[in-house]
């Protein structure tokens, strides 16, 4: 029954809850289930839905909520996690409450070095803009040094190391400064759109090329990811995947939450049977970029995603197929809301009828070492 | 794929939230979700663990703030559900805020009979006692009449009918009174010990007899259903079931999860496709008990928890021996607590890596027609 989960993982999941569809919590917590993983979910929001309706309901946990809950589940000796995943927080004082909880955690692991991992998402901001407050930002700063993996996009990758990411140079160089900058051992960078950089006339093609939205099969999106040396210097890897032009929220959830899994699972499965043992699980030396633990890991994380989104795009333009005729006789302004709540509603993520592609993803694609 | 998957059914799930384990709106979430449900999870309490460990934290939702999540699913035009499952509400205020949004459903659905079912777990207490606010019982006293079908146990069906079960005449008393006083065309007693209440000589044997817990083999738990006749009498049927003499948080919530699916895939499945048409899902009168959609929902309802709990017995016993010499040199007082947690905690439902067995379960149970 258990052969395509991955290896026993506790996990405490802490992100933001939707009451409908799939992002933070609601995504990821449904994400590790499904591939085998005990979550414990600590919710710092609750929201009727996601901010892309550009209108939602609900409350936001204070920082004493969130340390409140925490503080519940030590005095119950329910504080064995495996993993925390540490994603949107609402607030300087909230990412400063979980990441006490991180480092709590850590406390309790310490005469037990791999036993526990921390992978953090600092949620701050896409395509250049900030959303949320200023001081978020010198919170996370403040934070990130003590998790084990951290999961930035571009925009926050640019800010996390102060390097303005133009250039495959700069990239590496975001990447070198942020492992020195905050000790962080694994980074990966989740979407960095090479074409907006150079032109990429040297990629290898991904196996086999799927993507079948709109205009834009040409597009390659590319993770970049890395495991420190003992030196301190990157151990670069590159995935690059056909970018599926079409915005769907909760999908950096998604990628966080197969990440758990399958890093997880990587580890158990390394031919270095002591690297679950070692703090941070980072590989030896002598491994090289594509055959780490974070770049085989990402592979199957990349597969799952194009894999539902793939089913998603199919069952959204059904949606919006069926659901043409419904604008109503109203105002300009209220029909175009209510073009714009169908659409996005038509986006959501399609994940319950489509676990098993978490698990056992169609496609494959392919770390390739990265020498810049 | 979905071979194995109820119908596409869009759930609103209303019930209590916990950080570590399962119950309330994480178990009905999971198992749901697992059945191939899109639920939609509206919180009523974020509590850090259930109350069986006698120690908690965290925040109730207030009847503004559940009010206000509905709210924002209706300006986002999010409230296109199959199937509502209200669970535990921490106030009068709240299930009465609840019995709205459910009405309001209702309402959303009146001119499509059939396309809107509300499944209410009229959650008071057990045993003999209540374990909410006295105000709580007439909050539901004028809500349930609304329901489609409700889920009390043998105490809360004493509470809603008033009258108390002590034999079978009266067992078959109540739920006749829970259909008439209440016009609720479909009702479970989840719960009934009936060798409290009788002897029971002629019961069938259920099949196959797996019950392994501890020394109570011999004893079933019979579970009583029943979907009105159009002149409002019960059509009753029984499932007796071994009864695994040990106590977990959460297998109301299961029970309600799993009869949410199995009842849409049983009404789907209907020899009578205009059923799903039909208001409430109330069978033709010639339709016998045990041919009933409850009915043959609740056999495999009873069929996948009882493997899922034979399974949590198996792991708890595993993990109180594992764990067994971990009591520490505190005083009298602190060990006994230490000793209910550590209890407590072994003993939280296996879900998440048992979750095929909720889809295929291996046992199969039987209705009878009940005939008092």
């Amino acid at each position: 029954m258990s052969a395509d989960l991955v290896p026993e993982t506790r996990v405490l999941a802490v992100a933001s809850h939707v009451v409908y569809g799939h992002v933070g919590n609601k995504m990821a917590t449904l994400v590790m289930q499904s591939m085998g993983c005990d979550v414990a979910a600590l919710n710092t929001v609750h929201f009727s839905n996601h901010t892309g309706y550009r209108q939602f309901k609900g409350t936001r946990a204070t920082a004493e909520e969130i340390t409140n809950l925490y503080e519940g589940l030590c005095q119950n000796n329910l504080t064995d996690f495996d993993v925390m995943l540490s994603g949107y927080a609402p607030s300087a004082a909230a990412v400063e409450a979980v990441g006490a909880i991180g480092q709590d955690l850590q406390r309790k692991a310490a005469d037990r070095p791999g036993s526990f991992f921390w992978v953090l998402d600092p949620v701050m901001g896409d395509q250049g803009r900030l959303y949320v407050n200023d001081d978020v930002v010198p919170a996370y700063k403040n934070t990130i040094q003590h998790a084990d993996l951290i999961l930035p996009n571009q925009f926050e990758a640019e800010v996390l190391s102060g390097i303005k990411i133009t250039s495959l140079s700069t990239l590496a160089e975001a990447i070198t400064t942020i492992h020195s900058k905050y000790s962080v051992p694994h980074v990966i960078i989740t979407s960095v759109q090479l074409s907006k950089l150079t032109t990429p006339a040297t990629l290898p093609t991904p196996t086999p090329s799927t993507a079948t939205c709109s205009n834009t099969n040409q597009n390659l999106l590319t993770v970049i990811g890395s495991t420190t040396l003992s030196t301190g210097e990157p151990r670069l890897f590159r995935i690059d995947v056909p970018a599926l032009d079409c915005f769907f929220s909760g999908t950096g959830d998604m990628f966080a939450a197969l990440t758990v899994a399958r890093l997880r699972e990587a580890v158990f499965n390394d031919y270095d049977a002591g690297l679950r043992d070692t703090k941070s699980w980072v590989s030896k030396d002598d491994v090289r970029a594509t055959e780490l633990p974070l770049a085989k890991a990402t592979e199957k994380v990349l597969a799952s995603m194009h894999d539902v989104l793939e089913r998603t795009i199919e069952a959204r333009d059904a949606q919006l197929k069926a659901t043409a005729g419904e604008a109503g006789v109203g105002t300009e302004e209220t029909e175009v809301k209510k073009e714009h709540l169908r659409r996005t509603k038509a986006a959501e993520v399609r994940l319950v009828r489509n676990v098993r592609l978490l698990r056992e993803p169609t496609v494959e694609f392919k770390a390739v070492e990265w020498v810049e």
